[in-house]
């Protein structure tokens, strides 16, 4: 991040401003007021050249300026390693983005102050200020995706670390053993605990002729089953999804606990679109998570609750970003 | 800790504080001058009980008083949770511990503020003023000793995270498959990469055959076999202690390397016994680490490097926690 993290609960320009969630697929803008209201939305698809790229999220904020109100800032998460001066140092999923210098590029093509964080810390200042972290000043905001990213939530602010690379909380191993990871090490978490690993999980279960309702849900087709349809049988009340999912849960809980030991968080708040699964998913987690937690019976519980702002979190979070750079009245 | 976390290099009152360092055999105690200089020394073999333990570190204070300078605060560090108000939730190594309101007893009996923090955290905050830590905002302290113990230094205060539990660092799982740790949970990080992991990885290679130097410092008895048997043999030059070494680093970095993704500091100081061994350690550990570390080729690095009090670090770090408690002049 390249400004100073603001506080819960501060609001700074009382006007609106602009955030940016650059995704693996989509960029997505739009005008948030000062209350985390979604006014306005654009979206393109994400050229895969990093160039290409930082020109679509301008022509996305300036469509957002034509038809609406004037922003004075505008906030960018962006999936990657973001350094202090808003230079994206590494992003596995972005050809040509090593040392690119997002903030400064943005701000000579926008002319307004721009700040630039990973898409994960957005998210979770989003959370922290507007959503499920509301209220705590030291919280987890975990989003279990097709990887896991998450943000800590360190005394009301988001904390970035020496360099504005904490917060890769998917990237610690579980298992020496286990599946390589999109980082290239082995066992990581997020090889075992993302949405992607519950569908290899499916995958795996359906292969020992074990998950039948599943496979009927993939058109008979192994290779098909994804972690949605394991969660939509779950939801069915298929037993045999339910299994899984909780098996799943085990898998997220480990690395809860860990997490929880290192940074003991009043509470953890899971964002992606696994969360729709309710007390199907967190039933199995919060149980789960107890047992894995060193002493959890002798300390103040850490709540572990869904995420509010969905898909917008990181908009809304980066648009609270920016709302700091703007000085109040 | 029982009240807010001073910065690095304020020193509070200008005279010398007492710090208290509650281990696993030994309680000691030392009056402390603001530079982190060691005045005056006492120590007694910590009682198993828990109320007599309170007395024993009562009665080492008093004797220091009589025989030194008054002290106006005393800060002790203790192996366990300790919460905000100085009151120890948990210690898996003392009796009857549960719940023990040690600040306040402690107060009672020596009628000066106290502050009480789990001992990890003392001695991280030792060399973070007066240590290896100095000058780094955000830095790991670990101890690779019986077990890891953990400090985290962030923003230039210790991370007590909000309940005052953070920074039990030892208690990640990096391997679902591996040995029982002392908290009950498998395949922590600290039942592979502590000091005593040392000592059981010599006796494997030992019973295998394949360090007969060191089974010959055991005496030829394979469970007599230590790490710091394996680490004297490695001083020495022995090619398969040297091995054994060089495996251990690499477990030590795997969570290293986890740590600093999720918390990104700019120094990591290696605490315990085990930093007599210099570059035989610290070679492999560097190497490692930049393995395991996700794009550590892009990114600013990360010192890995030696602590600097040694076994005073936590007597040092809870005077210095003490001089906050004091109204400077």
């Amino acid at each position: 991040m390249s400004s100073p993290a603001p506080s819960p609960g501060s609001t700074g320009a009382p006007g609106p401003t602009v955030g940016v969630d650059v995704g693996g697929t989509n960029v997505r803008a739009a005008v948030v007021g000062a209350d985390g209201s979604v006014a306005a939305e654009v979206r393109a698809a994400r050229p895969t050249d990093w160039g290409a790229a930082i020109e679509t999220v301008a022509d996305l904020v300036r469509q957002l300026r034509k038809e609406g109100p004037e922003v004075p800032a505008v906030g960018v998460g962006v999936a990657g390693l973001v350094d202090d001066d808003g230079v994206l140092r590494y992003a596995p999923n972005i050809a040509g983005v090593l040392g690119a210098p997002v903030r400064s590029e943005l701000e000579a093509r926008l002319d307004v102050p721009v700040v630039v964080d990973n898409d994960a810390n957005a998210a979770a200042w989003g959370e922290a200020v507007h959503g499920a972290a509301r209220g705590a000043a030291h919280a987890l905001v975990i989003t279990l995706g097709t990887g896991i990213g998450g943000g800590i939530i360190a005394g009301g602010r988001v904390y970035e670390g020496a360099h504005g690379f904490a917060g890769e909380v998917g990237h610690f191993q579980v298992d020496r053993h286990g599946p390589r990871c999109a980082c290239g090490d082995f066992g990581h978490w997020e090889a075992r605990a993302s949405g992607r690993a519950l569908g290899r999980m499916g995958r795996e279960r359906a292969a020992g002729g074990r998950l039948p309702a599943v496979l009927d849900r993939a058109g008979g087709e192994l290779e098909a089953i994804t972690g949605a349809m394991v969660g939509d049988a779950a939801l069915d009340g298929d037993a045999d999804a339910l299994d899984v999912i909780r098996d799943y849960a085990a898998e997220v809980a480990v690395g809860f606990a860990g997490l929880a030991n290192i940074l003991d968080p009043e509470r953890i708040v899971v964002s992606g679109g696994l969360v729709r699964l309710g007390e199907v998913l967190f039933g199995p987690l919060r149980a789960a998570f107890a047992r894995h937690l060193e002493a959890s019976e002798l300390r103040p519980r850490i709540e572990v609750v869904a995420a509010e702002l969905g898909e917008w979190a990181g908009v809304i979070g980066a648009a609270a970003m920016a709302r700091e750079l703007v000085p109040p009245g």
